[in-house]
């Protein structure tokens, strides 16, 4: 296939980069010249920041852009590209918000986190395919199913589901580690100390139920720990740890020891 | 060594198992005599549950029981155990509540998270330990290298402030998996689908600082995606996972975006 990107941040990076092996890679598609620029360097595509440059004879064009810009992109770019197959990449944004204004409408959503500088194993990443129509459902399949052995065809529904559960499992555990590590930083202890606990914790979690696993002071119902631990943050004048500490700790203690 | 161990919970089970390839475990003592009988027999001891029947013909007793009950269970056994040396093996409890009531006092502290079922990898998990005089810490020092390359003389202070950081990075998290696997639980998705989004967020904040590794709709400043999530909590009639949700977005959002 030939296949085009709007967009050259991180998911753009990765899903180009791993579709080049099997695929042609046309056009990188950016408002800012230099990331589409590199990005193209590395999948043998070339870079453009002018709409009226893109070239409309593709099978695919993947759109992974912010949820926010969505939209705005589609509206610039639907005349050139009147044929082609048209993906979104995202979690929370609806197969129907492309598919209004473009018949050929899908969506292409990898659950993972995505960074520069980190490989992922595409193999392992789930893939959630959606299309408007059966045949580009079947494509888009297909195409997932080169990069995954996970490929599934969830509703638009079921991937927003996902996606906010992502955002728990994910993004708010990795604010957690970031908490962590300003509490020891404050101390001048090195961070390094929690590795072995953060990849464990990680490791059990997958294993079991997390439920089943919580352990600390709140799953404990220890009042004196908690107590303790509230007053540090308190004399540390650190507030914002103090308000996630108090909450969590709350939530774990209910969930444990219901009245 | 000649050790014993008050408590059979999971700290005692893991570290009575590992201390019994070095050393001879002596006795488990436990309120309880069924988990006490159970850890007896995997290392070669034996399990009591009546005070005065602990042998005081030992080097080393370890005290792994809940913070909560440290200061009653010293209380209790002091005095059957005069000349030995005692430690705990808590993050959060002051060497000085043992040392005040026994001259041979100390501190054994592994990081890490002990699950029953699970094995974990005693060469990496930091082991903090302190005590009253300087041949004591010599000793605890020498046993814990036995067990882990990271060993660590680390005061109560610097100890209780890794306990508070090892409770977000630890406790935190855990229960932001537990919180993703309601969330997909109550749409009938299964949780699985999530793990190599879990096992790669854990492991990129092990190779990069987490502030920098922060994705999501927070970070991104994305406000309709935030507005959309806590929508869809609002409708399910989750209040708790949702002021989650608000009190994290709001930190992640003014990390990410000061004013």
């Amino acid at each position: 296939m030939r296949i085009s990107f709007i967009g050259a941040g991180r998911v753009a990076h990765h899903l180009a980069r791993a579709l080049s092996q099997h695929h042609q890679i046309i056009q990188i598609y950016s408002r800012s010249f230099e990331p589409a620029q590199t990005l193209a360097a590395q999948v043998g595509a070339t870079a453009t920041v002018n709409i009226c440059e893109i070239n409309p004879e593709i099978d695919l064009v993947i759109i992974a852009v912010s949820d926010q810009v969505i939209v705005s992109v589609i509206a610039e770019v639907q005349y050139q590209l009147t044929d082609a197959l048209i993906v979104h990449t995202s979690g929370s944004t609806d197969l129907e918000v492309l598919a209004k204004v473009h018949a050929r409408a899908g969506v292409f959503y990898p659950l993972q986190t995505f960074s520069r500088d980190r490989e992922i194993s595409w193999a392992d990443t789930p893939l959630f395919v959606e299309a408007q129509s059966e045949d580009d459902l079947v494509l888009l399949t297909a195409l997932a199913s080169q990069l995954s052995r996970r490929v599934y065809q969830y509703t638009s529904a079921q991937r927003l589901s996902l996606h906010l559960a992502a955002v728990f499992a994910c993004n708010f555990s990795n604010y957690c580690y970031d908490m962590a590590k300003q509490v020891v930083d404050a101390q001048q202890v090195d961070f390094s100390l929690l590795y072995p606990l953060i990849l464990e914790t990680a490791h059990k979690a997958v294993q079991h139920d997390p439920k089943q696993m919580q352990t600390g002071p709140a799953m404990r119902g220890d009042q004196n720990i908690l107590n303790m631990h509230q007053q540090m943050l308190q004399d540390a004048q650190r507030e914002d740890l103090k308000k996630v500490y108090n909450l969590m700790s709350q939530q774990i203690l209910q969930s444990h020891h219901p009245q």
